[in-house]
């Protein structure tokens, strides 16, 4: 167990609350990430349905899980066994069986069908199939979106989950170190890859690396301009840039980091380009601290970038904490024109700068935590250009 | 460009007489998978809404990438710039605006909104907010669940996608070789995964490796009942057992395997029941040709599981080919009791016997190719209980 009983039994809690405030009696969550966060439960098995559920008044959640995960949720959660809702394994790909349809026994049998459902609708495997199981196997129930109640009783962290995305920063540094390192003309991505992977497994000493909830993003080149692009086998080219983007993870908290190399001699725009960005980024680091919004943060970034005339559409931010596969961002907080999210002691978030320009690109960003009077970064490790000559 | 063509219009038509027999005249694609297969397009973009469209007349799909993957979409999609469908970043997390809310226009201004048209109701990744977004917006469509189309046409591989697979085998080999050198007593469980991860990149000279669309899965002791538990920075133990799942990837294109190694002296019930699941595999394997059932093989599998007396209830195989997170699985042939689908050259599965009993378990598997005759393996790779003394 990760977290002392006391703190899940907090994070309940203020889950609770809120279904109240809401109006849900019972909460279905589908999210990896809430899962993750409501029970402990951690593993590889979000590729088939399986979900946190969430009754007003119990004491604990239960765990859905199938028969082939049921060892891993004993092991992983704080729940009794009791609370380990395990389905068949004959509803695995057999369609139109679905491992939905037995939740729905049990919501039956349980005789919470006529209550008020929460669902997360765009929850990240949260399929269409799921919610119609629901809908037509509980034609009484009051079914309610429930949006991102359970991810924003996330965003503020505990002083455990803050510790182990220090432990997260030293791995993501580590990681970048290495990337920096390896990156060289006629190097291959993959072989460049493997060593960044190796790094953030290794983690230090006394924080073990875990895999990460997104792949190493590495566009090189051309593909500078297109921020997801992963490694091929393709070489690094004298005279092109690369974007890394990676994390380091403990125990499923992350603090990613962006960084930009050039392999080559300088290159004067892209030089002037990374410090406008970063210009940009410290202005909206310099507005982060309890009480202002993230559209304060928002506006002192694209003040900077106005001031040079440079065209940003896409957010610069996002809150951050746990994360499982496809995505380390918690789907709240966003750095954004018009989020008045009030920003308040141990939000976390990843202030980054994805700047594109038809063919090329550069990128910075910074893991943030809000302090008591402002903020400080989780990783400690230049944003300039690198420029390997 | 990976595949000819030739090969992504052969795809197509597939698609599209498909589409015709089932009565869809426009197919929206969400499954990371299919977008792929369709279009080319490779990006760890699907952690927000994008989609392949199909129309049944159409002589390309459109991809529906956001504004920050338009060059990604460029660089890696077969397609005419113009198909090529883009969406505002203003989309990204600002509910309830979704990027359907776009998909829905642009089926307007095409005038395909009265079409009957398929969703992938229970793809990875299509919400039930993106399925309300389609049914409120298109009220005139009649809305029907395409269910895994796309999937079956993938479900027999062309030579160059068997020609990938083969490459991620080897690669798959070299990760288990690793893996079997380095998980010793007192050694970290993340550093072992450190160094299968180096091995997995690197691959071969001629060959790179990528990242795999499931993490190595390392459930060890008593986590070997659950075998779908990651890596932590616990040390492993004599005595225990591990087993060991990964994949090498290749192009996208997966050959997974695994395997289970004993840390100390012999311990006989384990090295018989391994056994036993191997003759039970070879069985299974044995009866793999074209013409005969997943059931005739899941009958072969199961006859020998009978003979010793063990139970297992999980199926034990899927079809495999391209890979994204959260999975490698093709969602389409099983081997289990019941699933009628023949056999043909060229599909290739993923045979796998995942044992568990109470608190430990053991695995293997075989990644399989159906020849003209029979069956071959992609991997070389001894299926014993590996025991370091």
């Amino acid at each position: 167990m990760l977290f002392t009983k006391e703190e899940y039994k907090q994070r309940l809690k203020k889950v609770q609350t809120s279904m109240q405030e809401k109006g849900i009696e019972l909460l279905i969550s589908h999210d990896t990430n809430n899962m993750n966060y409501l029970t402990g439960y951690d593993a590889w098995s979000f590729y088939y349905a399986q979900c946190a559920i969430v009754h007003v008044n119990a004491e604990e959640p239960l765990c859905f899980v199938r028969a082939q995960d049921a060892g891993g949720a004993y092991i992983k959660t704080y729940l009794k066994n009791e609370n380990v809702i395990v389905y068949d394994e004959n509803y695995i790909h057999t369609w139109p069986k679905h491992p939905y349809d037995y939740l729905v026994e049990i919501i039956k049998e349980r005789k919470w069908d006529k209550l008020s459902i929460g669902l997360e609708m765009d929850a990240h495997y949260f399929t269409a199939f799921c919610y119609e199981k629901i809908k037509q196997g509980l034609p009484n129930a009051k079914i309610k979106d429930s949006e991102r109640l359970v991810n924003w009783a996330r965003l503020i962290k505990s002083d455990a989950e803050i510790g182990f995305m220090k432990s997260a920063a030293i791995i993501s540094q580590k990681g970048m170190k290495t990337a920096m390192e390896v990156i060289n003309p006629g190097v291959r991505q993959c072989d460049a890859v493997g060593e960044i992977q190796k790094s953030l497994f290794y983690g230090t000493s006394e924080f073990g690396g875990e895999y990460s909830s997104i792949a190493t993003l590495l566009p090189t080149g051309k593909g500078t301009s297109a921020s997801h692009l992963t490694a091929t086998q393709d070489k690094f080219v004298t005279g092109e840039a690369t974007i890394i983007e990676l994390s380091g993870v403990h125990n499923r908290y992350h603090a990613p980091m962006a960084r930009t190399v050039l392999l080559g001699k300088p290159d004067q725009l892209k030089i002037d380009t990374m410090n406008k960005t970063i210009e940009a980024l410290q202005a909206g680091i310099d507005q982060t601290k309890p009480g202002n919004t993230a559209d304060d943060v928002a506006q002192a970034f694209w003040k900077v970038l106005d001031k040079y005339g440079i065209e940003k559409k896409s957010r610069t931010g996002y809150s951050i904490g746990i994360g499982y596969p496809p995505d380390w961002g918690e789907h709240t907080l966003n750095i954004y024109k018009g989020d008045m999210t009030v920003l308040e002691k141990n939000v976390c978030f990843h202030m980054i700068a994805v700047m594109q320009f038809g063919d090329w690109g550069v990128e910075a960003s910074e893991a943030i935590r809000v302090t008591d009077n402002g903020s400080e970064l989780f990783c400690d490790f230049p944003k300039e250009l690198h420029i390997k000559s």
